[in-house]
């Protein structure tokens, strides 16, 4: 159940010694016969963009939607590291290309780990051959890729699922935690399927499932130079429902996006915030990310707080349409906030023992519209990282 | 020294028993002879705006800029408190002005404190009139009223200055501190003055010292239900040069909110973030104010890490024009970064002890054009406040 649970595809994770600690930090998936297939990405919006995202998107570009392999590092982020940089992650993709018997441009790369620091590119060539060789298709060999591209997770994030119609099949691994160092935040996905589709159609269920997972996600408020996500599709199963593939990649995607948020060490709460009532679903999109990201709110649930006022407070600086009068609050289904007021005939022990779970959906309507969004979010001790 | 240092104002400061430590928290700044003179506010962006700043602003506006009193409460905002709220805010301003001898509509009023709780009127209508009574021109009674407006504030912040040429004054006093707790964040400033200005040429000022001063300045990142700036000008000194007044109101608010920056309890970083080179004035903003709210920015200038790559992947992601090659990023006056990579010679032992300094200033320029900007932060241990 891992990234080669679709069939065509092997996987491979071993160490190279760019990791300081000695764990595996360099990964690979494949096609298993080295051969180009329809691919496609989604990546940051940040401008600041990392060398392996600027190569990565240039590949996919001159090829149109093919690609053989991704080659993955962890522990170092090949980012504000100029046109040395790029050369070093083209260099990354022509010898793994190389070796699987396929051109560079057939290879895409991603990166995590420290920014602006040059990649050890020693270690990282001499790693890429026992890579290459290492690679299998067993879960095995899925999970070990998966662990290579670690860096604050402290498990793996892997998923798999087979449509009961068709019979085709998505594995997926990702990476990407609650910040616990300020030093890495970058998510990194790597999704394969047997079904055969095109990399149009491809690209848009990417987009698709992406914008309702990952983009739905916010662990630091931050977009990282080196965000990725990218599938490849062998096309082994042959052609697919399209409805059907968008829906189960979307599920992958959301699978994994949940055990992002979900791993952190140490005391943790993980936090849906779901705004209602908006007048149109952007609106209540970014009302939504407001409040998850809001360092205040933040506070007061990391303390166990039922303190609405910080919520209606973000919401109302979230430049949206909000009438102060028409709001309503809730923690865990207990109302705190009806008409912006204070609830009455508050529950307060059932709220305070809501307010201890791990897991807190905070649920705001404004009363205005139909406009619905949910963000993800989990809250740590920040302060663990720097001490 | 304090906001009766300007001619024809008088101050005060009782406890009334809103807090529940028995601290003053209750305020006045009044014109000596209870007779409106012109005034200027400026109000918070959040539209869940509090009970008392929807009061404040409809007394402005139904005497045309006048006012004879600004009465202010801490440890209760009144806000998210809907009609009754707002009734509430009347009765301060309605019993204020009854003491003082004048209408209801010359009384502005502010609260700060906790939000969604009602106001507990008792103890407010109870201490009104001691708090009128009370008031005196001295410095000591400007200090009283600048005590008892304090939440999280270790200290009273004050200011005056006189003008060299006219010799008119300004006096002033502010509230509001890093946020320790996750329940009060709300910024308060009155400001008076014994130039004559009209109310039209008071707003303009007022305006014009808040965007350069608490406006630069991010203490969370949230805009409070209840911020509000006033000032009010008694006329006694005469008719004013309008740029020199403009000048010293300007002064007078940068040294408020620089005293707001450094107060904090326990080991804190001040840190300004100035962003030149930008496409713009209005693109430099936005990309230093994304820099100074940054969570992964804060955690590690808060560890003392001169970790620059999350200034960079902060600017890529400020949505403004960004260019990865030409960013320049400077510590204290140590270049870290130059043309977006690690600069080069770089002195790590004047490096490390800059990181350690109380006040860090970063400097990061675009290297694309002439816009510059600087925003005022500070970062503490968030967690302080919620164990």
């Amino acid at each position: 159940m891992s990234v080669t649970h679709a069939a065509g595809f092997v996987a491979s994770g071993v160490g190279c010694g760019v990791k300081p600690d000695g764990a595996t930090d360099l990964a690979l998936v494949a096609t298993d016969d080295g051969v180009p297939v329809p691919a496609a990405g989604v990546f940051t919006s940040n401008l600041a963009t990392a060398a392996p995202v600027q190569v990565s998107r240039a590949h996919l570009a001159a090829t149109e939607g093919q690609a053989a392999a991704v080659v993955l590092n962890s522990g170092n982020a090949n980012a504000a590291t100029g046109a040395s940089g790029r050369a070093d992650a083209e260099r990354m993709c022509a010898l793994t290309a190389a070796e699987l018997g396929c051109t560079a441009d057939d290879v895409l790369v991603c990166s995590t780990g420290l920014i602006g620091i040059p990649l050890p590119m020693g270690p990282v060539l001499a790693g890429i051959p026992p890579l290459v060789a290492g690679r299998g298709v067993s879960t095995q060999h899925g999970e070990a890729a998966a662990k290579a591209i670690m860096t604050t997770d402290t498990r793996p994030k892997l998923t798999a699922a087979t449509s009961d119609e068709g019979g085709f099949r998505i594995g997926g691994m990702a990476k990407g935690a609650a910040m616990l160092a300020p030093n890495m935040a970058t998510m990194l996905a790597v999704l394969t399927t047997d079904a055969a589709l095109d990399p149009a159609t491809l690209h848009a269920a990417l987009e698709a499932a992406v914008s309702e997972s990952f983009n739905a996600l916010s662990v630091d408020g931050c977009t990282s130079t080196n965000d990725t996500v990218l599938v490849l599709a062998s096309g082994r199963a042959g052609r697919a429902d399209r409805g059907r593939f968008e829906e189960l990649l979307a599920s992958c995607c959301a699978d994994l996006a949940r055990q992002m948020a979900g791993d952190a060490e140490g005391a943790t709460k993980v936090v849906t915030v779901r705004v209602q009532g908006a007048s149109s679903v952007e609106e209540a999109r970014r009302a939504a990310r407001k409040v998850a990201e809001s360092q205040l709110v933040k506070c007061s649930l990391y303390g166990g707080d039922p303190y609405w006022g910080r919520v209606v407070s973000e919401l109302g600086s979230a430049q949206v349409a909000f009438d102060p009068d028409r709001v309503s609050v809730a923690y865990n289904g207990v109302t705190v906030c009806r008409d912006g007021v204070a609830a009455p005939g508050l529950d307060e022990a059932k709220l305070a023992a809501q307010m201890q779970e791990r897991e807190i959906e905070v649920v705001a309507d404004l009363g205005l519209g139909a406009g619905v969004a949910t963000i993800l979010t989990n809250y740590i001790d920040e302060n663990m990282g720097t001490s």
